[in-house]
């Protein structure tokens, strides 16, 4: 195992362990319970790790850092905890959703008490909390924005490849650039260099979104199956679909209008790469990995490799 | 109408129109549109007013003390959206709740935004951000914990008079502390003086909240009725029912399970009143509008004159 990841694990468990050791109450069972269980979740934590890496790369101070990381891990539960109710998932990190494994409105405050949590823990930094706060509210505010696109998009077969990006640079975008960009904000740094730290953030976390919409199509034959083939079929919106729509209009309502189920997860696979979708997407999330790069020219002097070491590892990623 | 009676009136107006100049986009619609109509509702904006009234005592900027009245009161409606969802409640403050006029998913994301609004107004504040943001994050967890407890008591015969008290002074108790205590912080009071104010809110929001329970059985002899009656029967948790069931459990059993209905809201509130229980209840919420009198005499030589007058006023309130 090399060096680089050697130190995503340290911080990973790192950010696990004070995660298990923020002071959650036992009492209101009905508020904390499901808080506790859906921070034990299996997150993969890439936004406290890009925290903790910007962080390195700013010279930030460690403790500090970690405060903002666990905030930017919990905003994060807090979104999807409600987002699960909203789009009906069941299942989350491995384990069942709160709205699954209670009900809605245990999700609905459990999500509140995780985001109040993650305000008071940012509270707690003794330098620049104003712009700090502002930039972490500013993110909520865009990710909830990228979740009512998200909702607005539902079934509607006119979405266009630029509305579909500017949705998941709200969605997923906004708090990875907020994840870059807080650290360089903690110091003081002069404002182009956060503003590339936030460019650099957005642009990864669009290319990672995309990486995972190929994931999902690609990424385990094994798992995939019946529901995604159904949910593509019945209007579930990524890159992949809207291309084949806008450009395949007539062959790909064929495919997914075929009352034949059969074998339907396998007929779109083949679909995306015959048509050379598959190729267009993944060189788009490239051409967002690449974009990333370059925002990162123009941070100074700092130490750019850790972080060009991390899109790496966002880019190669299989899980 | 008095001088004080002008103030209230005026500082409404400005709290009202404030909020309607917060620079709400048009768009996502599915996010936005909902915000607006949930601040348009005819709420009586009691928290801002307390926000203006604790900061002139303290010599506080208006201009910070409007930032901060406007975040308490989005996060009240924050609160009130998302409780309404909950408890399955289809009216608020004189208007469809938000859930009831589009969806659970909608209320939801809604109410996140609004947060996060009030989150970005406190983050503008020039001086104190952490202390505040603190505070106000602290208030809002609690708040949350007083709507857990609620949620734990629904049907639970055993309450007592102390954990409903509790869960009053969690769930509207903590906010009114917070707003009577966050313009001391502003200007940097001694922690005395802020924990006074936070002791008379949190005694004034206690006081609010009995007084609420009295007038929704002798609030409005023509407007009460039938849904009131079948709620308490039901299991509605008041002051006065906790009072009823401990004190005279089986007379009380003996009007709520009576199977004929009619009259039942009469029946009950002559109960309460032959029983000596709407005397004990109103001197419970004199003792608390006393106890937040008392706090004010340890706020040093800031003239509380205002302040007394807004007890009055609440504890006199008919609507």
């Amino acid at each position: 195992m090399s060096n680089f990841n050697e130190l995503i694990s340290f911080i990973r468990t790192e950010v696990n362990r004070d995660l298990k050791r923020l002071p959650i109450p036992e009492r209101p069972i009905y508020l904390y319970e499901p808080i506790r269980f859906a921070l034990r979740g299996k997150g993969k934590r890439f936004r406290p790790i890009l925290v903790h890496l910007a962080g390195r790369a700013n010279n930030a101070d460690p403790d500090s850092l970690m405060k903002i990381a666990l905030a930017v891990e919990l905003l994060h539960n807090f979104t999807l905890v409600h987002d699960d109710i909203m789009d009906n998932d069941n299942m989350r990190h491995g384990q069942e959703a709160v709205h699954f494994k209670w009900d809605n409105s245990t999700a609905i405050l459990a999500g509140d008490g995780i985001y109040a949590i993650a305000q008071i823990l940012l509270s707690g930094l003794p330098d620049r909390a104003n712009a700090l706060c502002r930039s972490f509210n500013q993110a909520t505010l865009e990710v909830c924005e990228g979740q009512a696109l998200d909702k607005e998009f539902e079934n509607d077969l006119s979405i266009t490849e630029d509305q579909y990006l500017k949705m998941i640079e709200k969605k997923t975008g906004s708090l990875l650039g907020a994840c870059a960009e807080m650290p360089a904000t903690l110091v003081g740094a002069d404002e182009e260099v956060v503003n590339s730290f936030d460019k650099f953030g957005r642009a990864l976390g669009i290319g990672f979104q995309i990486h995972d919409d190929l994931l999902e199509i690609y990424g385990n034959p094994n798992v995939m199956g019946k529901s995604l083939g159904s949910d593509i079929a019945e209007g579930k919106q990524t890159l992949l679909v809207i291309k084949a729509r806008n450009q395949f209009r007539k062959e790909w309502g064929d495919i997914v209008g075929d009352s034949d189920k059969s074998n339907l997860m396998e007929k779109i696979r083949s679909f995306f790469t015959e048509k050379g979708i598959e190729d267009e997407t993944k060189e788009m999330a490239q051409s967002y990995f690449k974009s990333a790069r370059n925002s990162l020219e123009n941070i100074g002097d700092l130490n750019r490799d850790e972080l060009n070491e991390f899109i790496n590892l966002v880019e190669n990623r299989t899980y």
